[in-house]
């Protein structure tokens, strides 16, 4: 590693242990979701703006209770051009207040353009912030599908500037199964050779005190047992968990990716932090991120109790 | 379909025949190529706006002899905001000049973070080019591995709104195999049975007169046999070919995407067309399009003598 700082992995278990939280939030903006983002509807550039203000307030009211949040590209860029100013905003703000993001991007491309992902969105050293280095997210979600040797100039990234990778591996969306649980010729299902193959990447990079790496995965909160069984293959990946409270996983179900020091994983909830509901009755933005702090602080109880480690 | 025009196979085949052209001329900025980019690397907004004029007279000097264009989202990412400015404007030059523009962008997820994708990029009737309509294309590749169920939200965008998508299902890149030609218990290598499922759902939608859907594929030019085999499997599938030329791919390799009419594919090059090399010594812009469209004429005689069209 290179350009300074300690690598992603070192960095968010000291901001997990340093806010006793394992809550990953999730920012998701939906305008319409809202009325203090909703009311801008007609004009694209005050709604980007408005979304971009309405994360930081829940940036500012969370940062110390969560172990890190998680930006969907695909939100920002739904909102066009001053969409994608707001995700840089939220970003640089993120940076500001030392809370690790993962930007979940999914990308996924070959050698040079793999490159030009990297290059677009890790951060690298002493040039994260520096103009032009709009998206300077400490993590990034990459898929898999185009082959291992197509992760390469992530990880070569990754190592180079002390950032993270999520790669994919088994989701927890409806129709997940249909490529990433196919059975093999050669035994098992696909995610389970996939995470094979990742765990002897893994063997080979910088390990944190914990035996992690730049190299991490995404496994979702639903199926515990393949979870499990995830962990296992996977000592030297941090997992990011999708899937806890909307989309039906519980604490329980989640705790399956931690390992036996209650560390190993983050587990991310979008909606329900970000947009508790009309119940909530938040009308300003102070009142959305305290309706924020409020849900993320029974999610860390929630996930605390469930991993031991409350 | 609703929103008017007509849908993406149809115009693809249109701009295809009136151009007597199955060259898709592939939009990869590397702003250090060139002088003309290159001078401007000092300054990020600068460099963004030099590849925007530069890709701009590839098409002025091109869309008469080429079928579709196909800007690389990687290329524009990695130059920050001012590169998806830069992206924007490609795409609205595009559909002035009536250039059918696949956006690379190989998107993927789950549920609604796939619609917002979907929003993002795919033109929807009138809404094309209205403000906040940034990145409006009218195709869009994306990645399978998140399951079937999760490129619902782009068939339903590009059924609505005329659009057209290409699924990444066998790509040319060194280690593509690492899971595309795993061998499924079933039998058959993973790509296969990805294709069965596409061409199942292909066989629902509405097709062009020959056939064709909205719901096209990715089919590298590296492997005839298996894209001969890919053909037979998705006789309702328009196969956009990378890897013809500089990923080595030849012209009768990328013949085994043709149909028996010899259209039923469009073939893409990059590099070759864009910075045909120092020898083509094009020091303007105008000296850049003459230098693409030559390129671009002696590709799309190779390809045509490939197809039996000549």
């Amino acid at each position: 590693m290179s350009g300074g700082g300690e690598p992603f992995a070192a960095r968010l278990a000291a901001h997990a242990a340093a806010t006793g939280s394992v809550v990953c939030v999730g920012l998701d903006p939906r305008p319409g979701a809202h009325p203090l983002t909703a009311r801008h509807a007609a004009d694209p550039s005050r709604a980007a703006a408005a979304v971009g203000d309405y994360l930081i307030a829940v940036l500012d009211a969370t940062h110390d209770v969560v172990a890190c949040c998680k930006p969907q590209a695909a939100f920002f860029e739904a909102l066009g051009l001053p969409g994608l100013e707001a995700l840089a905003r939220v970003l640089d703000h993120a940076r500001a207040l030392g809370l690790p993001a993962i930007l979940d991007a999914k990308r996924g491309d070959i050698g040079s353009t793999a490159e030009a992902y990297a290059r677009a969105y890790l951060r690298h050293g002493a040039s994260a912030g520096a103009p032009g280095r709009a998206f300077g997210a400490d993590a990034l979600t990459v898929n898999p599908y185009l082959g291992l040797a197509t992760l390469e100039p992530f990880v070569a990234a990754a190592e180079e500037s002390g950032a993270g990778l999520f790669v994919l591996v088994r989701t927890s969306n409806p129709g997940s199964g249909d490529l990433q649980e196919l059975r093999l010729a050669e035994g098992g299902p696909l995610y389970a050779r996939l995470a094979d193959d990742l765990a002897a990447r893994a063997a080979g990079l910088h390990g944190d005190r914990w035996g992690y790496t730049s190299l991490g995965v995404v496994a979702g909160a639903t199926n515990p047992a393949a979870t499990r069984d995830l962990r296992a293959r996977l000592p030297r990946s941090l997992f990011l968990v999708p899937g806890y409270g909307t989309q039906g996983g519980s604490a329980a179900d989640a705790a399956a990716a931690f390992d036996e020091r209650g560390w190993g994983a983050v587990v991310n909830a979008s909606r329900s932090l970000t947009y508790p509901g009309p119940g909530a009755g938040a009308r300003t933005f102070a009142e959305v991120g305290a309706a924020a702090r409020a849900a993320a602080l029974a999610m860390r109880a929630d996930l605390n109790a469930a991993r031991g480690a409350a």
